[in-house]
């Protein structure tokens, strides 16, 4: 497996070796880092960050990551300073930001802008989010936080809270995390719940629970990935705040979960976790953040082929 | 005094041992800058600015600093591209920032905010800025304008001149000002003057004098230090019209001043100084501009903990 | 010639000796950074870039070309985000920023921005674009995509092909061109043909053919340089969709063309080059995009006198 040179699109394109040899680096970038203070890999070269849509987490964290790299940093943060007011084709722009950079990292509103400037140009692209469509270093950090935690993916149980159908980062998650020995809870409203393919998919690999039943689920768990709920996808007003409240996690649920259940969130988030939960054992959604750091300097580094 | 990790959310939390301490440090590392073109004291440092409001000065002053000191920035310069649009609240916010960084500066509308984010998060936070509250660094880098250009503090005759009721960052000055053996002239229209109980406060420890009259304050005066008045302030244009045509700092004036008069302004200012003023030796302002430089290198380095 | 210091305002600042010194600078850091992967000439150094225009391609282009030369970069890319909504004045914002920076790259909608600017501070200012008036780096690094390709300038054909009426930097662009020993093709549309003061300017120097006929033209051309025509300069919008339709550069238009024809562009483009010609020979605009960041960086280099 060649890494030099090579996108980051999407997780599927990723084995399980590849994923695991990315957690490997990440970890062994972070324990590099904290011994020496900085580190010198990417010395000379320089991430283009093109964010299209903005996202302050994505793109701090990128950025951090490079000049954790000692490597440097230019870009835009949103569309409206660029020349796609006029009227330049999105290949163009990435094609020229390519003549000034060694690596793109992009961020676009529509499905597929990363494939496509993966496709026109040499350099890597790390695909940062193509609308609702993949967002790979969000699945990568996700795995490297729960193995960084338990030392392992495998054995674990693990519950995805929310909106299933429409969330499609949780749909990476899941396929990524069926490449592990996991048993899988699907939690959600009747009207949220996975897509039947994804979880006829899912079962051919793991086990798979699907409820309605948060409390009752809860025990089980090891990990629970909590995701929003946004109150669009429902008809009536009074549907969702009926689920609103039944999803919530706070610390009246958690007295009914293992004393070693994490907690994780890809953030932001509302109101699906409550405050009081922050300063517990089970909060693990700031350390989750924190990955992202060793995650992104290990395909920033591989990418680019210096590490 | 520990300073490593320290915040810096208002000179009220400074001791004047403090602040003289912030002072000589500040000096030591412009010289050592001037120096060797370069430092490295905070290599693999990252300083992530949060502008949640616009402020070229304070933000670019900033930055300028850390790169100084050796060290990388991220950040963003307006909420328009951050999550808060989606409803994180402002502690989930710093709190991810955090992981991405190693001392956070901050300027935001709300009063308070500084002091908030100070108190979720472990690393050190600078305020640069909360709504009309408080601007620390704002403070130390005029006192740090004074004792370059005079050698010292003690011993003059300062006066602030414009609106010193609502300006609270005038506020903070008269009070770092009255913790040294000065004389203060407080100088503003009758509807702009400085609340009683701060006037008390200066009056229990260094000679203050009230006026309305600036030509006849101007003679004693070793520092005018210069204030923006908003036209807002006043329920009646003319009564705007009379001050601001009476307030306006320009050659005429100045043919009133002590030779060695120096002229301050926190910037960005309209019409309270003349450009005419800019050429002569009464001109302090963009040298105090200057000054913002070494005072932030002084205060992301102590609060690192690398100097 | 004194280099360090020096502000870059206008092509017609620099005599031809300049220019071949630039260029030859310019060459000279393209193969030393090819070789050593980085440099460190701007160690310590920070660039300024104020963009009161958005320009993606000119900013990343000189923050990329400041990180190669191993400095720093702060700025602004919109003037949104800065004082000038406090009603500052352009000079009072360009000499705070000098206090913070060592060297000034400026974009500003309003003609003379740039000569204003350098005339207020001290350390250098580049132009990157004053309204529709210059923008030199665009044009030297015009002449450097030609050298770098045909080995000279001397000896070529050069057609310019679009908006030649209002379009200034192709004016500034044929000025620098006649310095060399080149025969100019001025290819527009009878309406938007090149004043007539400057083409008089241009024949006392070299031949000049002017036409309507991008067709006839072609066959005789070295370098066809092509600029985007503008649908608002026409009263009629049937004249507009004639000529855009005739001044399209595609595959059927080259089939007559040179073997060698490059053709140049200086981005954006529209529809004025298809994209099927991407892949040929013939496209040279996007290594003239990565042209701009030697010649950018022998100019930061020169003016902050580090090389």
């Amino acid at each position: 497996m060649e890494w030099k040179g090579r996108d980051v699109i999407s997780v599927r394109d990723f084995s399980k070796g590849d994923i695991e040899f990315v957690l490997k680096v990440a970890e062994r970038l972070e324990g590099e880092l904290k011994e020496k203070g900085s580190l010198n890999y990417a010395a000379g070269k320089i991430l283009a960050t093109l964010f299209f849509e903005p996202s302050t987490r994505t793109r701090l964290s990128f950025e951090s990551a490079m000049h954790c790299l000692g490597g440097s940093v230019i870009g835009f943060s949103s569309a409206a300073s660029t020349s796609v007011r006029k009227g330049e084709s999105l290949a163009d722009t990435v094609r020229t930001v390519e003549q000034y950079s060694d690596v793109i990292v992009i961020r676009h509103p529509m499905e597929g802008a990363a494939r496509l400037a993966a496709e026109v140009t040499e350099i890597p692209v790390i695909n940062a989010g193509d609308g609702s469509n993949q967002h790979p270093t969000q699945t990568l950090l996700d795995l490297y936080t729960i193995k960084r935690t338990f030392g392992r993916i495998d054995g674990l149980s693990i519950g995805l809270l929310g909106d299933l159908k429409y969330g499609r980062t949780v749909h990476s998650l899941a396929q990524a995390l069926a490449l592990y020995d996991v048993e899988l809870h699907l939690i959600s409203p009747e009207l949220l719940r996975m897509p039947g393919h994804i979880v006829e998919e899912l079962r051919d690999r793991v086990p798979v629970h699907e409820t309605t039943d948060l409390e009752g689920a809860v025990p089980e768990l090891d990990v629970l990935y909590v995701t929003r709920i946004q109150r669009e996808r429902f008809p009536d007003e009074q549907e969702y705040l009926k689920v609103k409240g039944s999803y919530q996690v706070n610390l009246r649920l958690l007295r009914k979960a293992k004393e070693n259940l994490k907690v994780m969130h890809p953030l932001p988030r509302v109101d699906e976790i409550h405050p009081e939960v922050d300063g517990t054992e089970h909060a693990l959604y700031f350390r989750q953040v924190f990955s992202g750091v060793p995650v992104r300097m290990a395909l920033l580094g591989l990418t680019l082929g210096v590490i």
